[in-house]
């Protein structure tokens, strides 16, 4: 669809930008791998395409996940919390999430004495997913 | 402790209302159960605790998760994110983490046309966890 139905604009609670929060998980694994947001155009090129589609807030533009790099999320299934304002996709994530070239964004680990610590390896070269 | 480390509030990046999202999972099923919010102080007491601690916007303040309910969740492992503005909270979660009684607030699957069906079933009755 190239709009949101009424029943999905309804479950849905943008905020006052226009933005959902989105929690990007591997369907099989069960790894969080990402959270980004999506405005209305987003969710409904996400739920056309099959493929995940973010608003970058930073750019301020679409941010077809991958679309540089080769390492696109593939939707499998879209969830909706219970008060709408978070949304969770169920992906099959090719390659790697994260820019830094690991497979998750989340990567370091808080100790309880406050440290951190990297735990999950680099498994891509960022200079080649994205140019040097 | 009752204050985060200079390493970690650094590592950490609130947003202008001193918010960071969190998402929490548990740990050993991968389930993601909620997303929510903390501040600096939600997450020194969560860190010194050893119990999630949020932050509950529509309140205004601190939200010691299970606190009325019972459904408590046990920090088993912190995460940040790449670029610091996202938690990861993996948790043991003690029976639901919804307000509606089930497991997770993500138990609306949304379908390729919009449609949105109930995927999880209702497991503790709200009225009994907090008050009729």
């Amino acid at each position: 669809m190239s709009e949101l139905t009424p029943e999905l604009d309804e479950a849905v609670s943008f905020d006052d930008k226009g933005l959902v929060c989105a929690v990007a998980q591997q369907h099989d694994s069960g790894e969080v791998l990402m959270v980004a947001w999506m405005n209305r155009e987003a969710l409904a090129e996400t739920l056309a395409s099959g493929q995940v589609c973010y608003w970058s807030r930073s750019r301020g533009k679409l941010w077809r996940k991958g679309e540089t790099s080769g390492q696109t999320q593939k939707l499998v299934e879209l969830r909706v919390d219970c008060d709408g304002d978070t949304l969770l996709l169920r992906v099959d994530q090719k390659g790697v999430a994260c820019h830094t070239g690991r497979r998750s964004c989340f990567y370091r680990a808080v100790a309880a004495d406050g440290s951190l610590t990297e735990v999950l390896p680099v498994t891509a070269d960022p200079d080649e997913l994205y140019g040097a």
